[in-house]
């Protein structure tokens, strides 16, 4: 009887396993179509490419119903399989990951959205290097956040904040080389605030990319440290890694 | 035996639902200080009140506080009760309440902190009256997301996604004007970028308190009507009544 008993326990946990694995696979894919779409909406815009530019807006239906089935499938592992301890901050980081990226996703077709007025607006336009530049960072740190959930790397989750306080530097500074654009000529004023728009949309990418570092140190140390600055947090960490 | 078994069972479900009650009171009052966050943000800007301004972006700590504390009080209910069905739903809604209410915070210390900047600029502004307008709208569209969710009223949470289309239309309306107006006068372009800003901050405060009608959507239901246009979202609704 018993080792019925155990082999059936040893199946349903078996299964449990495979689900939670389940949810976090699926999430890196969200992610990783997510980064996809980032770097796409950029292309779109630095090329003209008004094609891809539609293709990036389409394609958010399909982040947002990644958010949605994985969120369900993490609802119903709370409700069948009741979760307890690093199981149950594994589900609970998922469910707050997915959030993130499914705003980067929305930034992303907001960038695509816009890509597709700067076409009609004209060829190469001011601050396009700095949207180049910006979006190439971005995007690696969505890259680098997620692989710091995959391996449960505290030290990579903290180097994306580290970088997402250089990119608000550097938004911060475009934006104002942009004012100064736009007051030598204000005839180009429509223009440049659709891409200090786009500059918005990749500043806020990153912010969710550094999110998602912080889902990562919660999953990693059961640290909740939202809303505390870098330094707080490496200083935090020291002291649980005594 | 049976009757201290029961008696113990009734006084544990006691406790649970007091746990229950007792986050979904917390989410409320977080809810209530963040909507005063909003309303007293505007009257910063619009008084050109900097004493008051700065004592929102000292206050936006304490939000942060409470959605940390709250969303612990979750995670342990999680662990502790696992609940099931309605009670899941309830935690669930709540947990993403608090993440959108903490979201409109941070949009209400970014308009505290854009309104000392403008003080410094000068008297009365271009777009103060529409500020003021969507201002108000946004912060009633709060407090009535709020209600929705202590009454778990339906409609009301219908009534405010319908609030946030007007609300974006009115935001796209008063940009166009205030583009104009810089091109007009190209001194004016860094003034006038401030309160953009102040106005697109609004904007996301009224996409906040439509999603938490979406939780209360969800909650009321079971639907997960997230992405979906509000027509679809009263079909859907208008299926699940029949």
């Amino acid at each position: 009887m018993n080792t019925v008993k155990d082999s059936h326990t040893h199946h349903i946990s078996q299964q449990f396993n495979e689900e939670l694995e389940g949810v976090k696979k699926s999430m890196l894919e969200m992610g990783g179509l997510v980064e996809k779409q980032v770097r796409d909406a950029i292309k779109s815009l630095i090329n003209a490419d008004t094609e891809l530019a539609d293709i990036v807006v389409e394609r958010d239906e399909l982040v947002n119903d990644m958010e949605l089935n994985i969120d369900q499938e993490c609802t119903q592992i709370l409700a069948k399989r009741q979760p307890a301890a690093s199981d149950l901050r594994l589900v609970l980081a998922v469910s707050k990951c997915i959030s993130d990226l499914e705003r980067i996703g929305d930034e992303a077709a907001k960038i695509a959205r816009l890509a597709a007025e700067l076409t009609e607006q004209g060829e190469s336009q001011p601050g396009f290097v700095e949207v180049r530049h910006i979006g190439e960072e971005v995007s690696s740190m969505i890259q680098q956040a997620l692989t710091a959930f995959a391996r449960l790397d505290v030290d990579s989750a903290l180097k994306v904040a580290h970088d997402d306080k250089i990119v608000d530097l550097e938004y911060r500074s475009t934006v104002r080389e942009l004012i100064t654009y736009m007051m030598e000529d204000p005839r180009s004023i429509s223009r440049v605030l659709n891409i200090i728009w786009c500059l918005r949309a990749l500043e806020r990418v990153g912010d969710h990319a550094m999110n998602i570092g912080e889902h990562v140190i919660y999953l990693a140390k059961g640290l909740d440290v939202r809303h505390m600055d870098i330094e707080q947090v490496e200083d935090k960490l020291e002291t649980v890694n005594k």
